[in-house]
């Protein structure tokens, strides 16, 4: 069965059953097709330790299908109930400054505890016993928003179980020793048990010890998510999610590794649909082939006691559930159905009031459900085109960063400009985790990666080898994989095939040194590498400073592509426009089909279908734009025919063209 | 007996004998009339546990007195000694970042321990028992500055207490769990022991929590209040005070209910004066009937080893005091009369240096006393006339918007802005508890007020019913007596009592929503309430934004008054200017009379005697300034008469003019 | 034996022998002629507890003594190893905030706890049987900048120390509760033992305590240094030195009694070469008559996971090399060799990279070492010649202005800016502590030192008859031994000895208080003493503000001498060129010889041989500059005559002049 969803986060346990009633009767109205429940349920399912009773929400899934609205089950992880946290400081979660959490918000719980474990492990199987295979069921979502306030626990099962990973991934004390080179400050171990968590020091920790411990913090929640995902499916058959993010401290590309479909949350500021639209050219590509969710967006704006949102203006929200359909979604859901009445999250926009009437973005959810009506057809008889640009997005990265932020570098930050430059040029793009293959691709930026796995390394010299081109850095490649500098060159293995020898790396902000390259010149920034070509060509060299006349960028042929190192961003307004000439050189050079000739703030989305494609055109920054179209074609929407060249789009309109 | 004070802080018990001759001396000299001592001396009265001795003290009561000067016993509580703390953590304030405090400072023991407590009330009987019917002794003050450094203290015994607090409250755990909504994100208690203290959580609390932990806190300070009060009374008859202030996290009209008078500090900077002046406005209202007295203010300005106040330009004290004593004070008295030699304030203002000179306050002190002898008659002859016009403040409105602050509001700043204005436009103006009498008003404001109490609202409305003008929000009333949201309508029964319905609640701010209301546009802003007029007619409608049409400023007539519901905030200059049209507009409608056309920066004191009114007119800003005089009259000073019209007071002068 | 030395930090314990072998040949390559090792190698040479081997050591300094270099060999006691801290909490650093620090940094270890005070001298005592007599061995450096990232701990152990500290120094507790004033705020203490530790409080300190813990934990770091000292010495005759530095919670003039020169550690921008200048002509008066080393700068910049400096402009290595070898440096040594490749600090500018290479900044090394051949036989045969002014810099000081900063008042920074106008206008001159003889000197200004002790008035006194001009202010003297204010006067002795009362003293800023003297008006700023003369002359008289009409400037005639009162801070543009007035004032009165007509940026340091004099010139700001020559001389590199009059150099240039 094929559809658009177009959901609401519902909260039945929250209010009494007159209110229950008429949400339902609200949702069938205003068009919602799919409810998300549970989520944060526990103490209603299991008021008293092993008091469960399931029969609350499996009433709820079946009232919601015979009024046609299909469910979302949650487990309810992310709020244990006070039966498990009153008394046991030990469950919960501890901060970097030794913090222990209290009861009353959530993500109280250390997730690695192992009573918490079990117990999660008892309440996700009773509930999908009970409800797992009720035909209103559709699909799971494991806990919410996983480390969305939190960051690594420094509980003490978190010390026992640092001990054990690290003696698995090192196997004995002196490999760890060396890996991490703890010789320096005599730093060195003399049994696992030794290992500190990355609590507080008077100066800073073993950049090695910091970066294996998000890591390791990463890895057992994705450890934790497969074990909720297996005790959903002893029960059941529905397809499991997560609502994941880039701002929360996991590795999507793990944690999704076992579940079914990506989901995530996203409340971008209408100002930064950029950030919006990267989410969608993102989790499209953590799992693969298969569409995803937004599990969460808010009707006109997010918030709470301590903030709130600016609201959305009109059509922004049907600009964003269009892009979404367009980009590879198949839903759009809200965060929230009715306004919380209590709690801490009562500011948050929602569909519905506390008092059941309708709230001030109301009117734009009925024109999203317009809108999904007239695409659905479209959506589910066409396919996204295959993005020939890739640029690589990795959790793991951001971690090392973390760890080296240099002058508070952020990774979230850096990639999303860099996302935003692609976007703004028209071009037709996807973010890439590192595991993923390169296969259709023909151009990939890799830039702030500290460490390149050799995995990773292989199979981009494979994509190389056979046309792609690569372009890497800023920042990419300087640190080994266990966070440490390479002493065999600056970049490590990366070098030859770049043909380069990396003569030195600094910081090269404010020594006066000018990068020139296809014609601009621009200020350079950051810690940067410059280059000695050996084996490849100087496209980029620097002018004055402390290193003049190296080169900054390099290019190098490797089978049938080419090898680009970035050694330094270029810095200010020039400095855009030098990175945007470098685009356009190998846009050009490796024969890019999907970029449009468009008007900045517009999106087109090339999609196809049987015999035929398609161009989804969505203004998105509320100004209206054009584009070029390069031939002849139909509007989906008007049925009317509409010229060659261009194309006017109004403010957040959305328009459909055949060609 | 009647008579005006003019008094200071005195600490003989630093010093030897020789500098307290010396300083009593000085004192009648300068004029001080009355000296408050005590109220950090407990290890002076008992140096060792159950080791009394209040002599000392007596012993400066009598000859202060013998010397014309009267004095202020403090109870000495703030300042718990080295015994009573040493190796008692216990015993301590505990922050909310679970921070135990040590000796040394102030404020360092929880004011609800109930070893505490005792020995509180210990030394208090011992106290009152010495000196409490000394012919010297004309007051008591209690405590000193409560809660000035600390909030809502977070230990054992606190716990304990809150627990209780919540059993008297709610009787049932699962009355508590339906007021606060703790079905939401699993919070949901078993029983009241359970309930936490809102100490460290990765995200925030429930708000029914947050705001019912401070609403316990602020209970529990006036509850330890009386106490000290009752110990007191055991002994004298002598009226008792605090030293309260609208920055401590008190609830002041609580606090000073069992009370005899109201007193409080005040370091506001002169550019400030309108800060000065509306703790005259509030702090006459707490205790209605009785005069003020302002316990302390520096000579010329704060300061301690971290930091310093800046001085006043002469002539700025000598206004102070007179619009003290006009504005209903009964007393002026300085922090402090000789600098510290020692501890952490030796950099605040003083009216003798610590090597037992004048400091650069002393002339202006030497000013005041030569005013208060100028005006004191005129003031024992004449009263303050009744405000018409008044505006709510209440600290329990604090309580509720530091829970739910939105973005950084600051109820102290809010409340602040809006006396200002009031007192820009010269109105004659009062600051009232919600729990004051509104006989004699014909125009109350209530801005920022989330929760309206059932009480509250009857009285408002019997006063709307009389004739009153009530002008309600912005922010008020959408919040229930559980710091929940209403679910009958957005602001519950006001609704009704208006006459509107609330369509939408949410934050305005940047959405490019437009007011338009007296013929002025403004830009709206704050979390806002947009009506739709029911039985109420539409007074400012909104343009633009997200909401366009609908009302934010209704009025709606109750009886033979009128309730204006103000639904948002305008924002800027201009909303400035829309709101003195809106106070322009109801000022007229309501038939105010205490209105004069005086310049800005001038106050104008209206005040009555047996057969006559004055004015008391002072120049607050340093700039000088007019008033127009509707009539005739003679200036009580120089006797003159002075014709109607224009009449110029200069730089920081006072004139009172008798019609 | 003479020499010059050019130095680098060498970790031979974190690489493979191949690689040791390589660095040696590169330093001698390189012209590197002395290696720091050892200082962080503890877990190297005791990996277990008593399993000590400093063999490796002892085989480097040998290897490096055959290739030409000499080793300074450094106690490794900042970095503890495991064994001595794992499980032993009670034995790591407590912060103020309670927080207790763990393994993997560095300073983690409470230099009082005694079993770590043991284990030192233990090891200390086994390097120094092992490498103290080496041939190569020429130094040694203890621990390694002791409190850079740390300051007072707040360990049991400590509060062990500080109450027999406390017994030490005040015999009886009455006697402390007398010179702290205890009786204030109840504070009052019945035993040693009951004195805190400056831990959490509600607000502050009583600053008698706060600073007394600051004089405790400085002297006890001294008394640590001292023990170590004696432990070298058991075994060996090499100098002793630490890396001090103007930044660290150290008393440096106490630290270095005992010690046999003086080093330290200076990383600052190119920007701020004043602040490098500074250094050199502190730290040279630290152990008068022994020339210093500068024992860590960054070959370009420095940094660490968390940021980086900025990189040096070409030439400016060498400038700094030359004008610290000038101005009485032995040695100018790098941190650090080879780039880290793990640990925290891998961004830190080092001379060779981590894969070997040169760095960025190894050109600049060169550059140095062709300098430093260059101007060795003329620095080794001529003698700085003794300054005629003096500024007093004082870590005690420090430690008052810390307890009480008044307005964020930072010590450092306004002893910073106070020397770099006295640089700026050409005049050689020497910092000095308050301990350092006053013979030769003509001019001492003493800013910012809120305690003056009796013995320092005493020589100070002396200075002045003899014919020396003082020049106290601003800030200086308000304070007692005791941190309290004093009793008889507002500065104490020093009003008699300048002659003048202190009427008031309070914060001047904004109070519209502005200064005239010598000239020039300025806005006055900062706490202020203003003046009545009493046999003193008034010089500048304070218009405007609170206290018009009395003076901010004094001067007195005391023997031959003089006692100049600078009262206040004058602020601004105007108030630097008053300030600038005020020294050309004094610095012809006191007839000062040593002053030169150069432009800003450009260092003269005059120097004296056997029968001649020479100026060493040193363009610090890379804008170039000139000097006017009193009489012909000659250019000692090119052997060139050069005229009277103008003599240019350019960017970063240095000239060497015989006259």
């Amino acid at each position: 069965m094929q559809n658009l969803y177009h959901g609401a986060a519902f909260y039945p346990e929250l209010w009494d059953e007159e209110i229950i009633e008429q949400d339902i009767k609200l949702m069938k109205e205003t068009g919602i097709n799919v409810a998300r429940i549970g989520e944060f349920a526990w103490a209603k399912m299991e008021p008293e330790e092993d008091s469960i009773d399931i029969s609350f929400f499996k009433n709820i899934i079946e009232r919601l299908y015979e009024n046609g609205i299909y469910s979302v089950m949650c487990t309810p992880t992310v709020t244990p109930p006070i039966w498990m946290t009153h008394g046991h400081p030990e469950r919960m979660y501890k901060n970097a400054d030794g913090v222990v959490m209290g009861h009353g918000s959530r993500q109280h719980a250390c997730t690695n505890n192992y009573y918490y474990r079990e117990r999660c492990r008892i309440i996700i199987e009773h509930i999908s016993k009970e409800v797992g295979q009720l035909p209103g069921l559709i699909g799971w979502q494991i806990d919410n928003e996983f480390k969305s306030h939190t960051s690594e626990c420094m509980c003490d099962t978190c010390k026992k179980e640092w001990h054990i990973w690290l003696e698995n991934r090192y196997k004995t004390i002196d490999n760890l020793n060396e890996a991490w080179g703890t010789q320096i400050w005599s730093e060195r171990y003399n049994s696992f048990d030794q290992v500190p968590q990355p609590g507080p020091v008077p100066f800073i920790h073993n950049s090695s010890l910091s970066t294996m411990y998000r890591l390791f913090s990463m890895e057992k929640l994705s450890e934790f998510a497969n074990e909720q995902a297996q005790a959903i499916r002893k029960y059941s058959k529905a397809p499991i999610t997560h609502n994941g993010s880039f701002g929360f401290m996991i590795d999507n590309e793990s944690l999704y590794k076992n579940l079914d479909f990506a989901s995530y949350d996203t409340y971008a500021n209408y100002k930064n649909y950029s950030a919006y639209i990267s989410n969608c050219d993102y989790f499209r590509n953590v799992k693969s082939g298969k569409k995803f969710w937004i599990m969460e967006t808010s009707p006109y704006c997010g918030g709470s006691l301590i903030g709130t949102g600016s609201p959305h203006p009109k059509g922004y929200l049907k600009a964003e559930a269009v892009s979404a359909y367009a980009l590879g979604g198949e839903a759009f859901c809200y965060w929230l159905w009715r306004q919380h009445k209590s709690g801490c999250e009562q500011m948050h926009g929602s569909v519905i009031s506390a008092w059941g009437k309708p709230t001030v973005g109301y009117s734009e959810v009925l024109e999203v459900e317009k809108a999904r009506k007239e695409i659905e057809d479209i959506i589910l008889t066409t396919e996204l085109c295959q993005p020939e640009v890739a640029m690589t997005y990795s959790d793991r990265a951001k971690a090392f960063l973390m760890t080296e932020p240099h002058k508070g570098l952020n990774y979230r930050g850096l990639t999303g400009d860099f996302h935003r430059r692609l976007l703004s040029m028209g071009i037709h793009r996807d973010m890439l985790p590192e595991g993923n293959d390169l296969e259709g691709y023909k151009l990939l930026f890799t830039p702030f990666v500290h460490y390149i796995s050799t995995e990773f390394l292989s199979k981009i010299t494979a994509f190389v080898k056979q046309g792609g081109i690569w372009i890497a850095g800023p920042l990419t490649g300087g640190r080994t994989k266990e966070h440490t500098i390479h002493t065999d060159a600056a970049l490590g293995a990366i070098e030859k095939l770049a043909g380069v020898e990396t003569v030195y790396t600094y910081p090269i902000d404010n020594t006066g040194a000018v990068g020139e390259a296809f014609g601009v010149e621009a200020p350079l920034a950051m810690w940067s590498s410059v280059f000695k070509p050996i084996d490849a060509k100087a496209v980029g060299i620097i002018k004055g400073g402390i290193s003049p006349g190296l080169a900054f960028i390099t290019e190098q042929q490797v089978g049938k592509g080419k090898v680009v190192m970035l050694g330094s961003m270029p810095a200010g307004e020039s400095g855009n426009e030098l990175m945007k000439k470098l685009i356009d050189n190998y846009i050009q050079e490796a024969k890019i089909v999907h970029r449009y000739d468009v008007t900045e703030g517009t999106l087109v989305v090339p999609r196809v279908g049987a015999d035929f494609k398609i161009w989804i055109i969505i203004n998105m920054d509320g100004r209206g734009g054009s584009v070029i179209l390069p031939e002849e074609g139909r509007d989906l929407i008007t049925g009317e025919k509409v010229g060659k060249g261009s194309l006017e789009v109004s403010k957040y309109q959305y328009r459909i063209i055949r060609f």
